[in-house]
């Protein structure tokens, strides 16, 4: 498809002035040197997403960032791709850039996040370099998932689990899941702290040993991930911590409360911030099939019924939900 | 010296009911089984003293756990030697002693601090475990800091500082100026953050960088040690530090104010808390003759005037102030 063939404006879910608006004639993005065009083929709904609207990053503009697409516009090696693609769109020339950063970079912007637009729409222009091929073996409904797996697989960057060590993970939402299935493959003894039966019965089927936070001895593991996105559930997963532990925080949130760090002192823990991950080593392991991303799907919608989507992805007990394009 | 030939009593200073009381007619301890009776030679006032006086810890009893001291009962390879001791009385059979952490035993007491009479005392008994004898070549005016040393070299164990490293320490206290002189033989570009003259003066002895908060560039260090002991200097060591950076928490306080983290996690920082650290290191580091401990003493008191020493103490621009028993 060439520039001309398209229609100039398209359809987007768009957070502006304190209101999330479907939009339907917003202007096709131009592109920029070194961006391509993509088709946004499906999107899936992050609880970033939901915490953008309500006042996280200060955030006006088109949302969304976990997409799978094909690019139609740009360099000739890139059109007619199948592509995921990061949201960190970086510099380049900073000093984490050099150091091979980018998700770091000093000058980043954030697509659907942070001064970027995001993929809720027909169309994104995004820096190549920021894209990823989608190999065939993986299908929309997986590739979708990409970011969130980079994501929990920043995790075994963060620390260096080992196959002995007692991990719990704190949070079993739609990261927590997946952050779960990554850790299990690292042999480590894994719980997962889980109240809800439709969770428990995904963990079952994963064969993954699940809790209630209150049946867990204190001070024992090893490492503890915490995804709650509550203030409590870091508290809760501080407890869990043995002496000379690893927390690794995966919440992000407006607000979020302080903690109080007098047991990380005393206990000498180890606290690491995590974000975003390798989508490298994500579609590798979507392309072997170790990860069961299928199951995580809650609910779809075409994009026309984004907000009701977006209703639908606000219930607590409620994993991804899809937008199909 | 035998046990006959001692006096039952003895003096100490001693925070007990609320109140700090030098006691003249305090009961020699008497010998559980393992323990040696060490008379002490000299010791050093430390802020967490200043802290326990103020509530930390809900401390009641004999003060004190900087100190040389002579062994005068005991195992017969003890008596006579001249010893410094670990704080922390470990059990030696939970998990962290069977990981050879016993300064985060799950049964520890901490000598002087929680549970376990102190060295602010003419005798202490101690478990012979905690025992490390003091070579020749090292003065009881250095042998009194082997404690603050280690919890110094502990900043190496919590975190791998490379030579390359951009390296800034918040907080040139009594301990502060220890771990910038551990830090300097890394090899790394350290930088300490100093308003005050005096301390600028032994920095600059040291050949070591100084600099005031608001001149350092924010978020470009590659690890930032807090040893402030206020929540100020919890936030300015966070803002100083780059993505993807390590803070070392040194500081342990009546009532810590709780700290955002939400820098940490999109910024994907590594906290680490450091508490107690390895005497045999510290001892080798001082009887090679590497650290200054001498210019670090700002006053001394013979032990009847303890209760001057500890109002000395309180002054915030006090180095160590030794008691001579």
């Amino acid at each position: 498809m060439s520039a001309r063939e398209r229609t100039s404006t398209m359809r987007a879910l768009a957070y502006r002035k304190g209101q999330l608006q479907f939009l339907k004639d917003e202007p096709v993005p131009e592109l920029q040197p070194g961006q391509a065009l993509l088709k946004i083929r499906q999107a899936g709904l992050c609880n970033t997403d939901m915490e953008l609207v309500r006042g996280y990053m200060g955030f006006s503009g088109i949302l969304g960032h976990e997409f799978v697409a094909e690019v139609v516009q740009g360099s000739p090696e890139w059109v007619g791709k199948r592509v995921v693609g990061e949201i960190n769109v970086a510099c380049g020339t900073c000093d984490m850039c050099r150091r091979d950063i980018p998700s770091q970079c000093r000058h980043r912007t954030t697509v659907g996040i942070d001064r970027h637009p995001g993929a809720f729409a027909d169309y994104l222009a995004l820096d190549e370099r920021r894209l990823h091929v989608v190999p065939d073996t993986i299908s929309d409904d997986a590739a979708v998932f990409v970011e969130p797996l980079a994501a929990a697989l920043h995790v075994l960057e963060a620390t260096h689990i080992l196959p002995g060590d007692r991990v719990v993970l704190v949070g079993a939402g739609k990261l927590g899941l997946l952050i779960s299935q990554v850790l299990v493959s690292t042999g480590a003894n894994l719980t997962v702290v889980s109240r809800r039966e439709k969770t428990q019965q995904l963990l079952q089927h994963w064969g993954i040993p699940f809790v209630a936070l209150e049946d867990l001895p204190l001070a024992q593991a090893d490492v503890v991930i915490e995804s709650t996105g509550t203030p409590e559930g870091f508290v809760g997963a501080m407890n869990l911590l043995r002496p000379r532990g690893t927390m690794i925080m995966k919440s992000t949130f407006v607000g979020l409360t302080p903690a109080d760090l007098t047991k990380a002192v005393i206990d000498e823990i180890r606290l690491v911030g995590s974000r975003c991950g390798p989508f490298d080593s994500a579609i590798r392991l979507l392309a072997n099939g170790r990860i069961d991303t299928q199951s995580l799907i809650d609910a779809r919608y075409p994009f026309a019924r984004a907000l009701k989507a977006f209703e639908q992805a606000q219930k607590p007990s409620m994993l991804k939900v899809i937008l199909d394009f």
